[in-house]
C-alpha cells in the first residue's frame, strides 16, 4: 500500500502552502515537503504536530502576546522563521553546521536530533536557566563521580560464577543506557553513515548514532548541548498540558529511590489532582491560582509562572527546578543544603570524598548554598504555598520536615555506624563500600528508606511513605537485620570454618 | 504588590454584598470582610470555596430539597445561618465559646479549626454517626493501646549505636505525628499564643497549636470533639465527588498495610471506574447505581445512600464507616467479628493483651459483634453487591472470602507457633514482642501478607495481590526464611561462639 | 419495598417492544421478559447493558457498515437474531444444550455463562483467532503442568507447624481460585442443582457451579470452551473502550512478576496516555493513529486493528495475543522464541523437564518458533511502531532490548549456577527446586526482577523498573545475599552443631 510510486506523483505535485498544516497558519515550503511523505510514513508524528501550538501559531503572532500571557521568551526571532509555523523544517533545519547529526535528507540538510540549542530560538529564556542545572549536567554528574560509578558497576556490572565466587565485570553501556542514564541521558555521537531500508525510500543514507534512543534530561546531544526538552515536552506535540501534569515527572521521580510522585498521589494534594484535574485548565498561561488549579501539581511547585485571579505574580517561570529548593532531601548519604552549581562533580566532603556529606553527616560547606541562600529559595516556594494555606500552616509543615530530616539523618548515621563497625571488624571489606549484601543494605537505609520518608514529609501526606512502605518500618527492621547478618557471619568466621 | 495599604484601602470601601460570592446568593457581611482580604491573601481557599456548593445555596433553600436528595440532615437550622451562604465566618465563627483555639483576627472572634460539631449544625446525623466510630476514636484507638504503641515505638524510636548494640528511644512526637497519626489523627492542643509575620497584616497574634496541621479521620480538635472532616471532604470545596472517589480513601488505605486501593485499582470493579469514570455522575444526590455510576468505588460498598432508577434504597447513607462490614479483615493478629464499639482500647483477648484475638487465633468474643449482628452488616453490604449481581454471584463470592481467611489465618497461626519456639529456645527474647529482626519478620506475616490475600478476596480481583505481590507468595517465603534464620542463630548460639 | 407483588404485577402487564431497551431498536419478547424483573432486581447490570452498542443496534444493521468499521466478524448470523437487539435471552438462551450450566428460570432455559462459543455467533473470528492461544489455554498450561504446580504447592500449600519443621500440604483448589487461577481461569463444573433464596422470587432452582464466579482469561466453561470474553470487555457493556484502556491489562499484567503495567505507566507512552487520554476516541472502529490516540496502549500495540488517516491498514486486528511478538520476554527460566502452540504442556526441555529452556538457557527448539516466524512477528510488531517512529529509531530500540535480554539472562545463569552449587553441595535439597527459602531467593532473580528489567526494556522507559524498582538492583542484591546466606547455612552445618 505504501509505495515508491506514490512518493515519486507527491514529488511531481506543485506543493500547496497550508495543505498540511491546520489550515489556518501559513507553513513552509520545506516543512510541506516533509509533511508530503510524513503524513503517509509516520502519521502518528504529523497528526501530534498538527494538534500541537507550533503547528497553528506563527512567531509573529506569538510575540505579541502579553507579557504574561507569552509562552516565547526570546525578544527577537529571526526573520525568516516568524511568518510561518513552527514545522519540521524549523526545528530539524536549524544550525546544522554545529550538528554532527545533520545529514542530506531528499535534497535538505537535516539534523536528527532537535537540541536545546535549537529550540531556543524562541525559549531563550528556558534554555539559558535550564543550561546550567544538576538536570543539564545530570550525564556528567553521574559518570563523572568516581563513588558513584562504583555503585552502578556493582549493580549493572556482570557477575560471573567462577570457583565458587563471583567475577564482577563493569557496567556495559547497554546497561547504563537502560538504567541509570535511561534518567540522566547518555551520550549521543556520531559514529559515521549507515546505510537504512525504509518503506518509502528504499535504502538511504543516515547517521549512526550510539546512545540512541534516549530522552534523559542531561543527554548531551551531537551539537554539544545537554538536554532533551522532550523528556517533559513529548514528542511532537511539545504539550505544557502534559509538562504540567505529574505521569512526566513520573518517569524518573518514583520509588523506591526518588519517591516523589508515589508520595504525591497518596497525599492530600495529590488526592484533590487525581479526583479533580478534568475540570483544570493545564493549558492556560499565565496558570491561576484557584482558577486552573485547585491543588499543586509538580510544576505548580517547581518552575511554573504562576498568578493569583488578579493577575498578580505568585511565581516566576523557571526552567532551574532547583530554583524554590533550599535543601536536598535526596540523601547522599544524608540530606544537606543544594550545591552552589549545577555541576556536583567538583564537590569534595571533608574526607575527600566526591559526596556532598561525610559518613558522619558534616555537609561539604564551601559546595553548597549559604543559609541567606537557602532563605532566598524557602521565600520562592511559600509563596507558593501562601496561595492556598496561612502562613502558620506552612511553617508548622516546614518545621515539621525539618526535625523529620534530622530524625532520619540521625538513623542513617547509626546505619552508618554499624557498617563502619563491620568494615573496622572486617566482617566486611571497605575496599569497595557496595559491593556486599551487606553493603547494599546499608545503602537501602539512605537511598531507598530516609527518601520516602523525607518526601512523604515534605509533600505533607502519604503518610504510609513514613510508616510502613519504604519508611521508618523498613528503617528500623532494616537496620536490625544488618546487626543480625554481621553478627552470624561474625561468629560463623569466629567458629574457625573458612569457607 | 501585596502590600499593606491595599488592605487599608479595602477595609475603607464599603461592602458590597455578594460582591465576592458567586454572585447568586447572598452572603453575610461578616463573611464578604474574610474575602476582602483573603481573595489577596489565600487566593485558592476563596476560589476553592466559589467552586463549592456552600457558596452558591444557602441552608434555607438545601432544606427544602426532597429527603433523598438533601445533603444536610439537621432538621432545624439556626435562623441566622438559614439565609446567607455557608461562607468563611459562618463555619470559622461558630462555638468559638468551646474551641481553645479561637482568637481575636480583625475584629471577629475566630477558630482556627472547624470541627466536627462545627459542621454538626447542618450536619447533625453524619456527625452524630461518625463520632462514635473505630474512625472517630482513631487516635486513643492507638495511644491508649500499650501494645500498638510497644509496636510504634521498635518502628520509631530512634536506634543509637552504642556498645556495638542498640539503644532505642520511645517514638517521638514528631514521628509520630508524620507516621501513624497522619492517618489516626494528632491531638491539637493551644500552647498558648504566637506572633506571625504575615504580607498583608504584618504581626499578628494567633493560637500556637500543637500536632498542627493534621487532617487525621481521629484528630482530637481543642473544642474536644473528634475527627476531621477534611479527611475526606477536602478543603474549602468540601466536595461530595473527592469523598466518593476511591484516591480520598488511598491516603491512608493502602499497600503494604491496609492494600485496600491497590487491590482495588487492579480489580475488575476498579478497571471498570478508571476505564469509565469520566462518564460518570459524581455529585448526584442520591447516588443511582448504573445510571450515576456502573461499578462500584469505596464509597458506594462502605457509605454511600444508594437507589436504583426508581429512588428505591438500596443502601443507606451512613457515617460509620464499619456499618456494612462484619468480619475485621484487618489481622490482629488474626480476622475477627468487628467489635462492638468504636473504642477498641477496652477490648482484652482471653490472655489479658489488648488484642481482638489471641496468639492462638481465639476471638475476645464478648467484645466483638456476635452471629446475629454480623448478619445484619452482611445483609446491608450484600444488598449493595444485587445491585448488579445475582444472589449466587455474591454468595459465592463471600464463601470464597470466608474460605481464603481461613486458610490465611492457618499461615498466620504457624509463623506465631515458629515465632513461640523462637521465644521458648531463648532464640528470641519475648520481652518486647516486636524489636527483633525476626519478630519483625513475624509481623510482616500478618500485617501486610495477610492483609493484602484477605483483602484481594473480599475486592474478588487483583490476584497478583493474593498470589506474588504481599500475598501467598510472600507468605510462604517469609515463614521459610524466619526458619531459616532462627536455625542459623540457634546453630550460632549453639557453636558455643558468644556475641 | 422490593416485594413479589410487584413481580406478579409486571407479570400480569402486556410486554410492550422497545419498554425497557434504549427506544430505538427492537428488542425480544423474551429480552423484554428479562429486562422487566431484572431492572428491579440488578439494575446495575440493565443500566449497564443499554449503555452498550448491544442494545442499541441490531445485527442486520451492524453487518451493513463498511469493512474496517464493522465490529462483527461473523459473515452470517441466524436470521432470528438479527432483527433484534442482543439483549439478555439472546445471549444467555443460545446453545442451551450444549451447556451444563443451563437451568429452567421463569419459563425460559437459559445458561448461567455466556462462553466464547456463544459470543462467536456474531464475533466469529475474534473466537476462531482466541482459542487455540496461550491465554485460552491457560488453565491447562498452568495445571497441567507438573513444575509449575511444584511451584504453586510450594507457595500456596498450608504450612503446619510439626516437631519443629514445616509439613507442607498442596495447594488448595480455593487458594489455586484466588490466586493463579483468578488469572488463568478455572474449570467451571456444574455440581447438581441448589436453592437459593432471593428477593424477587423467593426460593428457586439453579445450576451448582464450582469455580464461580472467575472471569480468568482461560476459563473452563460448563459447554467445553475456553476463555471469558468479559476478561476484557467487561460485564453488560461489553465495551470495546474498556478493552482498549490499559487498566483492563493491569488486572493480570502487574508486577512483581509480569510488570507490563507498572512499566507502561511511567514509560514516555505511558506518560502521554495518562496525560492525554480524555481527548483520544476509544471507541473509533478503526483505531486511527495520530488521530484518536497519539501514544500506544496495550492493545495499539498487541491487538488492535489500526489504520492511518488516510484509512490504510497498520496491523489488522487480532484476538490472538501473542501474533505480534517474536519472543517471550517471560524468564522460563530464561527469555526464548514464542511456543509453536498455545498448548505449552507438550514442551520439554533438552533435560526433559516441562520447561522451553533448560536451566543453561537452552531453548527447546523443536517447541518454539523458528527464525522465519519470528521475523514475521517482529514485522508486525514494527508496523505499528512505524506509524509514529523512524525506521532507526525502532532499530535502534529492539536492538537495546535484544542486549538487554542478553545480559540478564546472564545473570540469571549465574543465579542458577549458584543454586546447583548449593544443590550439588547438600546446603540445599534438590527434590523440589522451590520449597526453601533460597530456592525462592532463586526463583525472585528470573520471575520477578529479570522480568522487569526486560519489560522495561521493552517499553523503552520506566528506567527505575530496570534500575532499582525490581531492577538490576535486586538482581545484583538478591545474587550477594544468596551467596551470603548458603555460606552461613554451610559453615553452620560444617561447625557440626545439628539442627
Amino acid at each position: 500500500m505504501r509505495t515508491r510510486c506514490m512518493l515519486l506523483i507527491l514529488l511531481l505535485l506543485p506543493v500547496p502552502t497550508l495543505a498540511q498544516g491546520t489550515g489556518k497558519a501559513p507553513v513552509s515550503l520545506q516543512t510541506e515537503e516533509c509533511l508530503d511523505c510524513h503524513v503517509i510514513s509516520t502519521p502518528g508524528i504529523v497528526k501530534d504536530w498538527q494538534s500541537s501550538r507550533h503547528s497553528r501559531m506563527v512567531p509573529a503572532q506569538a510575540l505579541k502576546k502579553e507579557k504574561l500571557a507569552r509562552r516565547i521568551s526570546s525578544e527577537s526571532i529571526p526573520e525568516a522563521l516568524t511568518g510561518v509555523v513552527v514545522g519540521c523544517y524549523e526545528c530539524h533545519g536549524q544550525n546544522t553546521d554545529s550538528h554532527a547529526d545533520s545529514f542530506e535528507h531528499n535534497g535538505y540538510t537535516i539534523n536528527v536530533i532537535v537540541s536545546p540549542v535549537d529550540c531556543s530560538t524562541c525559549h531563550a529564556v528556558e534554555a539559558r536557566e535550564y543550561s546550567g542545572t544538576k538536570k543539564a549536567l545530570a550525564h556528567g554528574n553521574l559518570v563523572g563521580n568516581s563513588l558513584y560509578m562504583t555503585l552502578a558497576d556493582s549493580i549493572l556490572g556482570h557477575k560471573a560464577w567462577i570457583d565458587e565466587g563471583f567475577s564482577v565485570a563493569v557496567a556495559s553501556s547497554n546497561s547504563l543506557h537502560e538504567t541509570c542514564l535511561g534518567c540522566h541521558g547518555t551520550r549521543v555521537e556520531v559514529r559515521g553513515m549507515k546505510t537504512m531500508d525504509t518503506d518509502l525510500l528504499g535504502e538511504i543514507q543516515i547517521p549512526d548514532l550510539s546512545g540512541w534512543p534516549n530522552m534523559g534530561v542531561g543527554r548531551i546531544n551531537p551539537d554539544g548541548s545537554l538536554g532533551s526538552c522532550a523528556a517533559c515536552h513529548p514528542r511532537h506535540s511539545f504539550s505544557i498540558e502534559i509538562a504540567r501534569k505529574p505521569y512526566t515527572c513520573a518517569q524518573c521521580h518514583l520509588e523506591p529511590d526518588v519517591p516523589a510522585w508515589n508520595v504525591y498521589k497518596e497525599s492530600k494534594h495529590g488526592n484533590i489532582y487525581l479526583s479533580m484535574k478534568e475540570k483544570w485548565d493545564f493549558d492556560h498561561v499565565p496558570w491561576v491560582a484557584g482558577q486552573d488549579f485547585t491543588a499543586p501539581t509538580c510544576s505548580v511547585c517547581h518552575n511554573s509562572l504562576l498568578t493569583n485571579p488578579d493577575s498578580e505574580v505568585i511565581a516566576e517561570r523557571t526552567h532551574d527546578f532547583s530554583s524554590r529548593l533550599w535543601v536536598r532531601l535526596f540523601s547522599l548519604i544524608y540530606s544537606h543544603p543544594q550545591p552552589v552549581k549545577g555541576d556536583v562533580t567538583i564537590i569534595r566532603n571533608d574526607d575527600g570524598l566526591p559526596l556532598p556529606t561525610t559518613f558522619t553527616g558534616e555537609p561539604a560547606t564551601g559546595y553548597l548554598i549559604d543559609e541567606a541562600g537557602q532563605e532566598s529559595r524557602r521565600q520562592k516556594m511559600t509563596a507558593v504555598c501562601s496561595g492556598c494555606h496561612s502562613t502558620d500552616w506552612y511553617m508548622g509543615h516546614f518545621a515539621k520536615m525539618d526535625r523529620t530530616v534530622q530524625e532520619v539523618d540521625g538513623m542513617i548515621h547509626t546505619a552508618t555506624q554499624v557498617m563502619q563497625s563491620a568494615w573496622e571488624s572486617k566482617t566486611a571489606d571497605d575496599s569497595n563500600p557496595f559491593d556486599e549484601a551487606i553493603e547494599k543494605r546499608w545503602a537501602l537505609q539512605w537511598l531507598f528508606f530516609a527518601n520516602s520518608i523525607k518526601y512523604s514529609s515534605a509533600m505533607t501526606g502519604a503518610p504510609d511513605y513514613a510508616a510502613f512502605k519504604n519508611g521508618w518500618w523498613e528503617l528500623s527492621r532494616n537496620l536490625e537485620e544488618m546487626k543480625e547478618l554481621i553478627d552470624l557471619k561474625t561468629r560463623s568466621q569466629e567458629s574457625g570454618v573458612s569457607k
